[in-house]
């Protein structure tokens, strides 16, 4: 297709009631489509059936150890979760510590216990060495900046690029400001540019010289075995570089089965230098008895081992793969050529990322929620919501049908036209719904 | 028999050497018992083993609303564990928040909110109102104390009475220090001492006049449905008596079924006016996805309701009557009238609550450890490890089988009479392992 930008006015402007006149239709269908969060569908939440029942029994609740998941005890977790954890994130399983249902809260306790209490015995909490303020790859995941926003953290833009977050300017205000505390990763399949970091990022984010010492890295390693295709992405360990560069606790790690088996009765985990670890379960001991070692053992019993989660994710990607691909060539076949939009072909995660170039994320939102098709909200993919550009937009193609997919997809096709199209043409659209 | 004080020195010095040989032989026998913590055996956790299998289709996760257990989503919990709670509470669905398997994670988060939120939107954060207190009705809950020695909270003794805590001093400290933000209570068959908080100890903390206008009861039910007897206790609706008063928003209640279904895998709730409940899902959503929803339909699938909860109850107190009862026969058949110490007989909950006057806790502690009994650490029971009268020890009868169980009461009785005789002759008796 011809570039809008090479069109004459007059063309641009009859391209505009031609997509008008698309979308009134598509507003009459009376759709309710959402593509709005990360979702697995109810195909994919079948896959592992198996595991609701696979613990029925009091014998299976008795480790050979003796130890009985059903009573209290074990606050870091019972010693088969942790290597099933240590084997997916490569990680030997001292560093572990198993969680919850939410590795979320995992990472909102890290931050709350960096701040009430600091991060090792030997810094003071971070709150109380004044104004705390983290870095945060844009666009990015808006559960992590809502974690600071809550906290009263303040948040500092870096640009994501192909390769991970801007290092030049990671690195440059890391080194001068020892109020800067962390940074929010999502290194592989990044939500939500499905962007995984390079290995020249990991070790410069493993090696970074901090004004602060008592510095993090926020590692939500979210879609560790999320390919899409046989051949996944590589992420380099970012434990091993943070050893050599002789910085251990520079990181916490964190991953869970949200996305392998339920979402929302997975497991969890944060992983961690042993100095951390020994410090963070110090204080757990005063927050909880522990997590749910029965659901940490029907997980264990399920997939058996890290090969057994991987051999699962492949029957995930075989549900997920044909709607990216679907959504992808959509927008190939609509929009591909137009100059107005581009946006990323992931190998893996929940995400396809979405750039309009001429700055009207907030307009194609709208234009969609009329038509009955709900997006992540515009802005989302920044902190405090804020999207500087308005040109970001998050699509989630996990959650609904293949079918109803494919016509959100045109439907957002539709109204990413009108959108570039009323901003080249200074015409705004008839109104939708009259 | 006669009080050991209206023995001639010499006979008690007889006595001593008597219960020393016993105690000797005792020694020999290479036990191995624990009395120390409220851990409920494992023919009580066999009575839940249906419930561990009950869930074990997909149909199942999908609730008439046509939400999914699996996925994400519901942040304070399925409507039928909200239920379930409130029944056993006897309080509005509208009031519950579900949780996870760890009632005491619930307690620490609601005191570190309020600690950096604050208890409402109105109200500074508690820390930035300077040093937090709160009232420590002793003895108590170690659990309770070691959340506010973590987060750095003052804790202010307040003696325990057969009827709650001496509420004269709970009003005097309340009215004039507003910086006393709370007060731990374990209102039915308390912690460790088994009383259930009188309708006027109830009424009285319900509309207390404090000083601090964010004040917060913390009212761990943790016992609510944990009668030994058919006749339980009866303890007056809080949230009833606060809302009379005035003061709907005083009060967290918390209750888990821990010690009804999974200690280590259970679900809890905290429930609270309809002010604070939303303003704690206002942050709880930064927080967490939520608990396990799963874990709360298994709960829901095999108890059905709250008289499901109380059948199921009379077989818990079936296994730990005779428990109790096997011990408080030992105790007064071995210790009744020697006039050295006393005892509580509860009719629910988990614990006895065991007081020498002549303030020797710690060699009764000692002296057991070294026969190969267990008893929880002396001090436990009172803020910062601190008996300051070196005199009550808890007793938890739960978890060794009976006979084990009775082996240790008798070796414990040796002890205390140990103690108490060598208290009263000046003698140390011989060391115990020469």
């Amino acid at each position: 297709m011809k570039p809008y930008s090479s069109l004459a006015p007059e063309q641009q402007y009859s391209e505009l009631i031609k997509e008008h006149k698309k979308y009134v239709r598509l507003c009459s269908m009376g759709l309710a489509l959402d593509m709005s969060r990360g979702k697995p569908d109810r195909d994919q939440l079948n896959l592992s059936e198996e595991m609701l029942g696979i613990l029925n029994s009091s014998e299976q609740c008795i480790l050979e150890s003796g130890l009985d998941c059903r009573n209290y005890g074990l606050l870091d977790g019972i010693p088969a979760a942790k290597k099933l954890f240590a084997d997916i994130l490569d990680l030997p399983e001292e560093n572990i510590i198993v969680g919850g249902n939410s590795s979320l809260n995992l990472m909102y306790d890290a931050v709350a216990r960096a701040l009430i209490y600091g991060v090792l015995p030997e810094y003071e909490p971070w709150m109380k060495q004044g104004e705390v303020k983290f870095l945060c790859p844009c666009p990015g995941y808006d559960r992590h900046f809502g974690i600071c926003q809550s906290l009263g953290i303040e948040m500092i833009r870096v640009p994501m690029t192909m390769t991970g977050p801007d290092m030049d300017k990671v690195e440059k205000l890391v080194a001068s400001d020892p109020m800067i505390k962390g940074i929010w990763c999502v290194p592989k399949y990044s939500n939500p540019m499905g962007v995984t970091y390079s290995d020249e990022t990991v070790r410069r984010l493993a090696s970074l010289e901090t004004a602060a010492p008592d510095f993090r890295i926020f590692w939500d390693d979210a879609y560790a075995v999320h390919d899409l295709y046989d051949e996944g992405d590589k992420l380099l360990n970012i434990k091993v570089e943070a050893e050599k560069a002789g910085k251990p606790d520079i990181v916490y790690i964190f991953t869970s089965t949200s996305k392998i088996s339920f979402p929302g009765s997975g497991i969890s985990c944060i992983a961690a230098s042993m100095k951390n670890v020994k410090y963070i379960k110090s204080i757990m001991t005063y927050q909880t008895i522990g997590c749910d070692k029965l659901n940490m053992l029907r997980h264990v019993l399920y997939f058996k081992d890290a090969d057994g989660v991987r051999t699962h994710m492949k029957r995930h990607a075989a549900l997920l793969r044909p709607k990216f691909e679907a959504v992808l060539e959509i927008f190939e076949h609509e929009l591909g050529g137009l100059g107005v939009c581009e946006w990323t072909k992931p190998r893996g995660g929940y995400f396809i990322n979405f750039d309009i170039t001429t700055g009207s994320a907030r307009r194609v939102f709208e234009l969609c929620w009329d038509a009955g098709v709900r997006l992540t909200s515009v802005g989302a993919t920044y902190p405090y919501g804020n999207d500087p550009h308005d040109r970001n937009l998050r699509i989630a193609p996990s959650y609904p049908p293949i079918e109803e997919l494919k016509t959100a997809a045109k439907v957002f096709c539709t109204c990413v036209k009108i959108a570039a199209l009323e901003r080249l043409t200074g015409a705004p659209a008839p109104a939708a719904k009259d």
